[in-house]
Order: structure tokens, then sequence, then C-alpha cells
């Protein structure tokens, strides 16, 4: 009897070595597609130069939605559509300036852009004494008194003690989305905010803002203003307190247009109603072209199709891609599908963000259930050898965090933080500033962690 | 009796759970110092700006080498030496230049750079057919027949499915410094080598060759082409097999000169007889300014000393600074060095080396017996919260590497290499690709890793 058991033991561990070895060869062959016949990187190189920024309701939101749809009818998939979604509509228009004018009559033009959703100055443009604060506690000790009539300059400085670059952003992203709302308790002008970079360069960096519950007439311009800018204002505010900051900018907030989600899917042979959802968002901010935000995230998407298509895998459950609109400023195309989602009663057995930049890839964050994690976790060790095993409980992408409360296991691509807040919602987040290889092994990583849950399901 | 054991353990665990603490609060007080007030950035620029490349017996090298002795001695260290060593000394010359020429007279220029330690060309040039080949082992089955009077063509790419950049590298080192001498058994007139670069483009990647045993009139001229020249050098001999490859340099090698290894330390206030060496190697290649190669390890080994002197640390063991000589074309500094340890009988606990470029620090390398790697392996939970611990057992620098009969434990900075060789021994390895935050936390990993060693000992 015991050499029975025994046999069957050792049977079963050739039978679980034998489907190891084989899931790694797979995983193999997706990372030496990606590396060696991927077209993640000349899928970018298209939608940054040719196409370009894309902000919501632009006509480069349109263009991205055409050319996205074509590249997943390109690959045969069983069907690709558009989900019409109305989003906002925000132009920056043709111009945004600002300049130092101390009391002495000297003038010196610093880098600022408007912050998106802001209003335009007026004509003639605003020139007001600048009050610098570090903090809304910090506005509000000031008070009515002092803020009045003034230029609030939020000048708070990303911490550079911050590993994780992406918390050093969110501990000050607030500020820039209410500095306005809480700058106009106290009468302020208009709130100029240092730009959330981690380097000190000439490079203002958008970004969403909201005016809240604010009257439109009683609304202020919001600006950013570069690093170095900002450290020159405020040394000059320092010497000189009665200095003026003038400002002038001519963006403007439209009614909603029509925009769309675009979505392709794989049918599922075993499982087509259990959907495997991959996402990144395809609207950008407008000052560079998004590569990194979010470029990287949509042609990584796609190259898992690519992979899965080339290598003639056959998924079990329904591999579905959903290119959002409008993560930047709205987020209504995650909204809106989760809301088609609902009606039509979809099953999300999990969904997969990339949305951190196109760098190295170090692993994945999961929002999911203890006991999902464990069993996710386990799968790591078949990532070990390409560097990208870092499996941790954290926050996921925005627009696949929508699909939560469906009981959705959430995940996000983690990245290699440091450069991140050098080149995000600026003019430097272009083409030329991401690597071949990083954005290749990003897509190899996706691929592979579908393919497992795919595998192994949840 | 049970009572005052478990007071007892109670107590130990406090005790235990103090010391964590007090070293988990000193690791971070170390990379808040290296991110927030480090000087291996500003170093970095003054190394790669305002001396620039330092090849072993260049004036650069001297410059380099009474740079840093004055740095090591701004800190006021206990003691600060200059170790004399002969090195070869080999010169670029004023031209190198190469062309395609097509039997229809048609005539294209490709980048190419002389390998280090390679004869010049005679002064008329040389031109002559090719005859691309990709292993040693292609060209012994041409034979001399067929290569005899020409150029021999090494068109080896690197693989870029080799996860770890450093083992694609490895795999073809050996034909870039050996080709001369393989190609010389058969008659070719002269070498040229792929650049080895993962990307491609226009700039060749130079890097040491030897004639091994060669005699001086057999030598024949060795040289890289870059990625892009070696592909449209390969697709034109292709279609023209008679075409006639152009080639003229004037580098030349001097009689060996007077160099120094530059060293400092802080004696240890417990144990000033044993030995914890960081070393990084303080020449470089010519092409660009060494910045990643090996400025960034320079840096970043001083920084270790700063970090320990501006915290008030003291530490247990003599903590020796070494900046190498000549890691590139000979080790000699290296092996001066091993020398004279053994004459003065030094006791070397643990040597750390920094020679992966400036890169995103993931972890460390180790080479040691399995019993101080499974101790050593237990501190990585120290640098988790700086994604920086991932250790494994692995080859180290070349420079502490002489170290091994002596029994030291050797460790190397493990970096994220997707990016390395774009960069490594070509024009492209300058200051501004060297990011600053990601130089500041190799620096900070490297000070934490040596708090470590001489905190626990060995």
């Amino acid at each position: 009897m015991l050499r029975y058991f025994f046999i069957l033991f050792f049977f079963q561990c050739y039978l679980f070595t034998q489907e190891n070895n084989e899931i790694e060869l797979k995983i193999r062959d997706f990372y030496n597609y990606s590396l060696t016949n991927g077209s993640s990187y000349n899928r970018l190189e298209y939608l940054s130069n040719d196409i370009g920024s894309r902000l919501s309701g632009s006509l480069g939101a349109e263009r991205a939605v055409q050319w996205v749809k074509k590249e997943l009818e390109n690959l045969n998939l069983d069907e690709v559509w558009l989900e019409p979604v109305m989003v906002p509509k925000w132009v920056r228009g043709s111009f945004e300036y600002a300049s130092i004018e101390s009391s002495t009559g000297n003038s010196i033009n610093v880098p600022v852009c408007a912050l998106g959703g802001s209003i335009s100055t007026p004509s003639k443009g605003i020139r007001a004494q600048v009050i610098e604060v570090k903090s809304f506690e910090e506005l509000k000790n000031y008070g009515k008194n002092k803020v009045q009539g003034k230029i609030v300059f939020f000048n708070k400085s990303m911490d550079p003690k911050r590993i994780n670059t992406f918390l050093a952003y969110r501990d000050l992203v607030n500020i820039r989305i209410n500095a306005a709302t809480e700058a106009i308790k106290y009468g302020a002008k208009a709130v100029v905010i240092r730009s959330l970079n981690l380097s000190n360069d000439d490079f203002p960096h958008t970004g969403s803002m909201s005016y809240g519950k604010t009257k439109l007439r009683e609304r202020i311009p919001s600006l950013a203003i570069s690093t170095n800018g900002a450290n020159l204002l405020s040394s000059m505010v320092n010497l000189d307190p009665n200095l003026n900051f003038f400002i002038k900018q001519n963006c403007k907030n439209y009614p909603d247009v029509l925009s769309h989600n675009v979505i392709g899917e794989i049918k599922g042979h075993a499982y087509p109603k259990k959907i495997i959802l991959i996402g990144a968002h395809l609207d950008s901010w407008d000052l560079g072209d998004g590569s990194h935000d979010n470029g990287a995230g949509v042609v990584q998407s796609l190259e898992v199709l690519s992979n899965f298509i080339s290598l003639d895998y056959k998924p079990r459950h329904t591999i579905r891609v959903v290119l959002f609109m409008n993560e930047e400023n709205g987020l209504r195309g995650a909204k809106k599908y989760l809301a088609n989602s609902i009606k039509n009663n979809e099953d999300h057995l999990f969904a997969l963000e990339s949305d951190s930049g196109g760098f190295s890839p170090r692993g994945f964050s999961f929002d999911s259930s203890e006991i999902e994690f464990n069993k996710i976790n386990k799968w790591s060790s078949y990532l070990k050898p390409f560097f990208t095993d870092n499996f941790f409980v954290g926050s996921v992408g925005a627009d696949i965090n929508f699909l939560k409360p469906l009981g959705t296991v959430l995940s996000s691509l983690s990245t290699d933080s440091q450069k991140y807040f050098q080149f995000h919602h600026s003019a430097k987040d272009v083409f030329k500033n991401v690597n071949r290889r990083e954005l290749e092994l990003g897509a190899a990583a996706m691929t592979s962690l579908i393919y497992l849950v795919d595998t192994f399901g949840l």
C-alpha cells in the first residue's frame, strides 16, 4: 500500500514539476517576444509623435481613440467597440505667462502654466502682491486681513526623503487640487502652486484643480510655477515683500463633449463570462506628449494582446483591454465603464492597470482580500528571474479602482519611480524619455501576470 | 523560576527591539542625509565636467588623483595617502575613421573607435574586403584561405533576451578582447567589432583588447563600430561581397607611467586592525567623461565617509576608501593594492565595490562562504523600505575580486542594469545621463551596508 502511495506521490510531484516548467517556459516566451519582436515601442512612437498630446475633448484625444480602435481591430480580436462618454473640455489657450516685478522696477519672467480646469485671468492680467505659504493651515493663520487682494503662492516642495516618490506626490496633490477653493475663502486674487517635481528645473507641471462648489463669479485663476521659478519667487519675496507678481493666461472651460473609452477583447474558451481586464488611460495632459503618462500603459496593454496572439495563447477567461478616456481631469471614462458593467451584469475576475510610467518594472501592487493576495503572492517567484517579483498590498490605478465594489481583484504595475516626477504632467513627458527595454519589460511582466491569473484562476 | 525566565526573556526581546529600532533609525538618517545634504552629485559634476575622462596615464587621470586626494583630506580622515603604481599608457590619437566603399564607387562613413591597446593603422590606412563572422568558431571554419588579407568583422549582437544586461555583456566581451589575436592566426589585416551596446545608435563603444603573446610586428589594428554602422556594413557586405572597408587610426601604446591608487581611512575605535574597504575605480575610458563608469562609484564611496562624518558615526572597524587606478585596461592598481596588503599583513574583513553605474540600486551581490552570506542576508530586511533588499550570491567588482584569496567577504552594489549598455565605454557616458536621486540612493545603500557590517561584524 505504502508503495502505491509513494508511486502516486512521486507521480504527482512529477506532474507538478512539469506544469511549473511549462509555466516558466511560457513566461520566458512572453518576455522573449516583447524584447525582440514586440510592438510596444513602435506603437508608443506613433502615439507620442504622430498623435501627440490628447487631453480630453481635444482633437488629439479623438485621433487617439480612432488609432487605438484601429490597432485593436488589426489584432483580429473577437470584439472591438467604442463606449461613448461625455467628458469635460478645458483648453489651455494661446498664452500663459508670469513675471516678478520688483518694487524698484526690475522684471523677471518665470515659467508658469495654467492648472487644468482653471479659469483665465482678466484680459489685462492680474498684478498683485504675493503671500507665500506652505499649507492650508498657514493660509488660515494669515486670515482674510493678510490674504485679501493678493496672489497666494503655495511653495511646498516634494519631500526628497520619500523613497517611493508616488507618496511624496500624494502628500501634496491635495494642495494643487484645492488651493483655489481655499484661497478664495480669504479673498485671494489668484493661486500659484510650486510644481510637483522632485528636480529643480524650468518646467512647470500641470494637473487637475477643482473649484468645488465655489460660484462661477468667485473663481480665481490657478497656475503652477516651475521649481526654479518657485525658488526665485520665494527668495525675491523674502527680500522685497512688496514686489508684484504679474500673471496672464487665457485658458477656458467649454461644455462637455462626446468622447469614448476604447475596448477590445478575446473571448475565453472556458469561461467567456469571466473577464480579466487590462487597462490604461488614453487621455494625457497637453504640455508634453504623455509618453509616460500614460502612453506607456496604453501600448503595454495592447502588447499583452499582441503577445498572446503572436504566441498563439488561447485564454480560458475573456481578456479585455480597456483604454479609458479622461483619467486626468474627471475619470468620466472609468465611471461610465463601471456603470455599463453593472447594467450588463458583467463579472470582472481581475483588473490590471499600468499607470506608473514606462520605467523599469519592479512588481505589482494588489488590492484584494488577504486570501486572494496570499494565493497571488505565490506566483511572484515566476517573475523573480525578471526582477519584477515585488508583489505587495497597495493602492492601484485610478481607473480600475472603480471596480472595487464589484469584488474584482485589482492590481497595478509597480515601476521604479525615482525619475517619474521629473516628467509627470510637464513638457518633459515625451517619447525620448522612455527607454525601450524598460517599456518592453513592463509589457512582458503584465503579459505574464495576466497569463498566471488566466492559468490558475482566482 | 519560570517567572524570572519570562522577565529575562521579555527584557531581552525589549533590548532586541530597541536595537532594531536604533538601526532602522540610523539607516533612515543615512538616507535622509544623502538625499538632502549629500555631496555625491556635486562631486560627480566636478569629476565629470571639470576633470572629464581619465584614462590611465593621461593628464585627466593625474588630475583626478590629485582631486580625490584633496577631497579625502578635506574630510579630515585619520590618514590619506597615495599608493604608487606603474600603469599602461595608451593614447587614442587625433583621428579614427572608417568608410564603406562599394565596388561601384560609393562611399559611406561609419562611426568607429579604436579599442584600447590597439595599434594604429599604417599612415595611409587599410583598405580591404570584409569577412563577417559571429564567433571564433565561424572564423576558424572560414580558415586562412578565406580570411587572409581581409578585415574580419565580428558582428554578434548583445542578446536582448538577457534580463541582466551584464550577462549579455559577459557573453561577448571575450570577442572584443581576443578578436585580434584570433584573426591574426588566419592572416587578417584588421578586426572590427560590433559595439557592445543593446541599442541601435551611432556611438562606437571602446574597451580593452589584448594581443596576448602575439609578436609586435604581427599585430593588427582593432576597432569597434557603432551598432547602426554594424547593421549598415552587414547589409552592404551582403549585397556587395566585394566592397572595401577603409579604416584609419593613429592610436599608440607608450611605456608604462607612474600613477596612484588614492586611499583614505577612518580608524576603527574598537578594531583598528580590521579593515572594511569601500572601493571604485578612478580611471575611465576616454570617449565620454566616465560618469557612470565609474565616476558614480567614486563619489558614492566618498559619500559613505561624508555620511559617517556628518552624522558623527564613529566606526568600530577601520573604514578605508580605495580609489583604484587602471581598472579599465590592466587592473594594475588592484594588483598593487593586493601586493601591499599582503606585504603589510593587513586584515580585510569586508570589501564593497560600486562599479555598475549610478543607476537605481536594487541590492548587493556577495562572494563569501554560505555561512557568511546567510548572516548578511538577514540584514536585507533593513533595506526593504528602500527597495534595495535584493541580496544574492554573485560576482563582484574586478578590483576587489583580487582580495578573495585573503578570505575577505566581497560585495558589489547591484543596480538596475537595463540602460547601462547604452552608455558604457561610449561618448554617451556623460554627467547628464546620471540621475541625481538614483546616484544618491546608491550612496545611501552603500553607507547602510557598511554600517551594518560595522555594527554586527562578520
